[in-house]
């Protein structure tokens, strides 16, 4: 039995978007697949509100955080941790020999932007990371904050994971001064896993110019640049099928469903995953920095976290144990993607019929 | 109108295949997604005559490609360049600093073994790389002679790109003593783009442990690793839709068309292409060292090849024009995959109505 999936990716994909993973293969070189990943990244424009150029890498949303890291950095990197994912940017930039510092936040704590300020402040810096949406912790950061104090240092590179929350969570882009804002296929674009996106600022270009050793394949700079060159063909054969479904998604999600309502959708889907996490257990991140695409749900009842996957297994649902150290500790609830109220209500009500809560 | 691919890459993909890309989404860290990974590296096992471990990476083979220099190369690589895919390693090893020396052929001509044994005899390289197949030019390098070579330098890390060959022509990773043998998946697999493959040996893998900055995403160690521990799950999403296509076609490939059907399928689509080209135009590349997934066709009468696309086009078929600098002055025509002996004959008929060739 297929099981629904509310794990923070892969999410469940709509069987429209699915079958167009099942078109014929065209030529990577050919007029139509220009015309194909140019509508792509003008339509990402519409949904990042930015006027950059977009960049596609056949990749996870780690080879383009690396692509970043590499690219933006020429003298230290600022490294803004709550959790797994923040971690990952600190192991990307030293598994590549870039130099970089950690900034640590409890876990289920947000950034503080005084803390992001007092760091800046030093001069070190010239490239920073924070992570939007921590799904390892539910937490998501206060980024109009910080790219508020981002702002004040013109000379650093501001790259943004937003792989958990673009296309669920308002993510305006040149508003915000994002450099490298960094998505993929497989979270609230409910899409297959297999693609990443990411959003190139002029400074960002002009920063990677100054980089020698950037790498091949996630070298941003060389794709920016053969997509320019070759009306929006990319150096590598890239996942096409990922990109047809992409194409007809960002129609469906831009033209049909419009962003406001497919943001308004996230709020409410996470508002009922909260009240319910409120009247049954307790909601584990920071309140004032709660997640719209994830919740984490601090297991206060004791439960076992691994029998109620089990079973809710059985009635075609999965949920996501804790991340790492807060696995039975707590539970994860993904709400995103093409996941509707409904879907959600539906969910609840099965662990509240086998956990017997009232 | 849909056109039949007869381009090196991507390549026509059957529609039973194409459907698996459109299955519904499971966890990656499910039960699951570990038993479809290990019996695609199973059957990959098969398909490359090794007991080595199998990566996957969900990237084009130049990602492996790069990941493969990066994490095996201490002192410096020897880079063996037949054209453009030769080349490829080459500025691979540059943009990541890797030391590096290319050692080029004449376009049409093989590797020289004799050249591979002076290079390394100097004792400065400790990594090589080879191109089996040179789309560019229709070459098939001498891997077997190569190897014979390379077996007599046992620090030596043997890279083979095998990316428009494997699965089509028999490569005996284990007999030539490969330790990263890379293919990927819109070649002789016959699959879409998305998803790239190599062996990895023991001696591969000692190399790597003492390369201290081998980058994330393309760290072929860490994925060894990763799957190790886990069971055969990747350290990132992978991309799901390519590997339910994958497995499906190593179903087919192993159980009921058979390899060594496949391989000698190939061989005469090749001697088809062969003979029409010596009949109407002229084989590009050295006779003896003819590639047998594509042939590259001199444009002995001087025809458009755009023109020839274009009409080709009308009729529901592309083949390629030449690479870089051959482009108008040859063409290509790839016969990989799951394309049959009758799809060539009918291409070649189309190509000769349109030339009215008799």
């Amino acid at each position: 039995m297929h099981k629904k999936l509310f794990i923070p990716g892969p999410v469940e994909v709509s069987q429209d978007v699915l079958e167009k993973m099942a078109m014929p293969m065209i030529g990577h070189r050919s007029k139509e697949a220009s015309e194909l990943q140019r509508r792509i990244s003008d339509n990402l424009r519409k949904l990042f509100y930015t006027k950059n150029e977009i960049l596609l890498s056949t990749s996870s949303g780690t080879g383009l955080m690396e692509g970043a890291v590499r690219c933006g950095t020429l003298k230290r990197a600022a490294i803004f941790s709550v959790g797994a994912f923040g971690d990952r940017w600190y192991s990307i930039a030293e598994s590549n020999n870039v130099p970089a510092d950690k900034f640590e936040f409890p876990m289920g704590e947000a950034v503080d932007p005084k803390v992001v300020d007092d760091v800046l402040k030093t001069g070190k810096y010239d490239l920073i990371t924070v992570t939007h949406n921590e799904t390892s912790t539910g937490v998501m950061n206060p980024i109009e904050e910080i790219a508020q104090v981002v702002k004040k240092y013109p000379d650093v590179i501001f790259c943004v994971d937003t792989v958990s929350s673009a296309a669920g969570v308002k993510i305006e882009v040149d508003k915000l001064g994002i450099d490298i804002c960094i998505t993929s296929s497989q979270k609230c674009l409910a899409l297959p896993p297999g693609l990443s996106i990411c959003t190139f600022s002029e400074k960002a270009r002009e920063r990677a110019e100054k980089v020698k050793f950037r790498g091949t394949y996630l070298d941003l700079l060389a794709l920016y640049k053969y997509i320019k060159k070759k009306d929006y063909q990319y150096p590598t054969t890239p996942s096409l099928s990922h990109m047809f479904a992409l194409d007809y998604q960002l129609d469906k999600i831009l033209n049909q469903e419009g962003l406001e309502n497919r943001f308004k959708k996230h709020i409410e889907m996470a508002e009922i995953v909260r009240n319910w996490a409120d009247k049954y257990f307790e909601v584990f991140a920071d309140r004032n920095h709660l997640s719209n695409t994830l919740t984490t749900v601090k297991n206060t009842r004791g439960i076992s976290v691994a029998d109620l996957n089990k079973e809710l297994g059985k009635r075609g649902f999965t949920i996501s144990n804790g991340y790492g150290s807060l696995k039975e500790k707590t539970f994860r609830i993904a709400h995103m993607g093409d996941c509707t109220v409904n879907d959600v209500k539906e969910l609840l009500q099965n662990i509240n019929e086998i956990l017997n809560l009232k």
